[in-house]
């Protein structure tokens, strides 16, 4: 975010009721489906037929999921929706609508404000997301920005954590690290122009959530169990073999780590399988595959294009999620978990 | 909120998964239409058929909503689920479910946690609404807990703020100003019991949304417009006019005040009516009526049994609010605005 003049106009200056006029000036036209918008006590929305809402939300606090001295103001939208739309993909689910609650430092400068919620909407609505309603307040201390999202699946169609079964394969999307590498350089002091997006600073600020991968994934019935990488790849291996009620072999060489992550790690003197592992915020899709269904793998990444899949291990009948590394098996190192640092 | 002793068992020291986990265990069985809950990336829902959706989100933080010295935990949640439930009741809606994001100082102590919880789903589960999804992060500053909730209502008989016709009769749920007294009487160091739902502290702490109200007056289709006072109510007759482009004429002696709230504002040398119209968070309705429908307005009081309504002015013709005291008109004092002081 960049450092803006101390007359700068701010979200104090501004109060409650014009900030929300300047969110609804930014919004589309509504979608017939949406009775009442943004303005009145409540959104109200038309269900669509024959479809299952799948609803989640997701809160980032200043200081804790980002730092305004280097997520700009547009990137903290951004990030806010990713992590909703990621939750949506895991499930296989279209995404319909989203609601914005913020808490604003008085001092916040109005067009950091408008960066956010345009950070927000541009990424809401490449995924056909719409801003249905929201919230204002004043924080007294961190910029909040919580946002709930509903999207749509159907009913046969819902993927979920719980299906892994002993022999399916587990597939990763994407590359992992990057992410974690990219905020590593930030801290560090790096600095990403606005247009680096395919940079490590990118990934970790403007990262895509797998929407139309996990969409494909339901729609061609591909996926046991699927998952988002919210909270790292070893965070949500642990999860889908929990839930399952089985066990997974991961194999340390086939987890996909970018050159430039590998490398950045090396440099930084640490490990890189255990910083991609640990590493949250990729918002890349982990999921099982059973053998039956694995010439599916074509059509789906033809619809996913460009994304590539990882088959990175197996399922297995033993509970617990090995890491298979130099012809050693260990135990998988812990995620990331909120309050444990 | 109870002062804790310094070894009392704090949020930090128990981790994410475990808060979740005690989430989940205070749940009620699932209903049959709530097919994934608590638990996986996101929830999924079956939609009520013929009806449509309501969804509303309301952020609750610390020092700007609430200050822990006199607001107890308990509160905290009941508070932060009345204030989704008000959204819900002035748009005629039924509960159903909501979804629950905290962020979360290191040091709160677990019982508070627990407290909080239950709060919320104590209020909750009295209006019907479930709980199917959150989300836990820590927090580095005050206490936040924002709420999203979704409620349904057949689509003709939906309430809105933009129905006010000149000559309808401008109509008040219960009393106001006991909120913002009860808040004054914390803020000087008075406390309440537990058991004192009916003082006025009781009246700030647990307010009680009006769910029934609303549906009644959607059901029987006696209102014209309506909206809730959780910015006083000031600002809803402001923004009721608006929405109708209409005006309204109030009157100042009709305004049902309690006495002992009175009696507080007329001790502290304040002006009752002032007060009470300006406080925020009594949770009441307020809503409008056609000449024609005002027959309703029995049958409307019985089902929303022991709720006092009193007419209080008439919309008019002529834009702008006006408070007619004393043989004098004057425009309304202004309604709590975030950011405004």
């Amino acid at each position: 975010m960049p450092e803006s003049a101390p007359t700068a106009i701010t979200v104090g200056d501004t109060g409650e009721h014009a900030l929300i006029a300047r969110i609804r000036d930014r919004l589309p036209p509504a979608p017939s489906w949406l009775l009442v918008g943004v303005g009145d006590d409540a959104a109200v929305i038309r269900p669509e037929r024959n479809r299952l809402d799948v609803v989640t939300t997701d809160i980032a606090i200043e200081h804790v999921h980002f730092d305004r001295r280097f997520v700009r103001a547009d990137a903290v939208g951004h990030r806010a929706v990713a992590a909703n739309l990621s939750d949506l993909a895991a499930m296989g689910a279209s995404p319909r609508y989203l609601t914005l609650s913020l808490g604003l430092p008085r001092d916040l400068p109005l067009a950091d404000f408008d960066a956010i919620v345009d950070g927000a909407l541009a990424l809401a609505s490449r995924h056909k997301a719409v801003l249905v309603g929201g919230n204002i307040s004043r924080s007294p201390g961190p910029l909040v920005v919580d946002i709930s999202a509903v999207g749509t699946v159907k009913p046969r169609k819902l993927l979920t954590r719980s299906g892994a079964r002993p022999d399916d394969a587990v597939v990763l999307s994407g590359t992992i690290g990057s992410a974690r590498a990219g905020l590593q350089q930030c801290q560090a002091g790096l600095q990403a122009g606005p247009l680096q997006a395919e940079s490590l600073i990118g990934r970790f600020s403007h990262p895509e959530p797998r929407v139309r991968l996990g969409q494909a994934l339901a729609r061609l019935g591909a996926a046991s169990a699927c998952m988002d990488l919210s909270d790292g790849l070893a965070d949500a291996l642990s999860q889908l073999a929990l839930a399952g009620g089985v066990g997974m072999e991961i194999d340390a060489d086939a987890l996909p780590i970018e050159g430039d992550a590998r490398q950045w790690f090396e440099r930084s003197g640490v490990d890189p399988i255990t910083e991609a592992l640990a590493g949250g915020e990729d918002y890349e899709l982990v999921f099982t595959m059973s053998p039956r269904h694995q010439g599916r793998l074509r059509a789906v990444t033809r619809v996913a294009h460009g994304l590539t899949l990882t088959r990175i291990g197996v399922v297995t009948k033993e509970p617990g999620v090995t890491l298979r590394r130099n012809g050693r098996r260990d135990a998988l190192p812990a995620g990331f978990e909120h309050f444990a640092n």
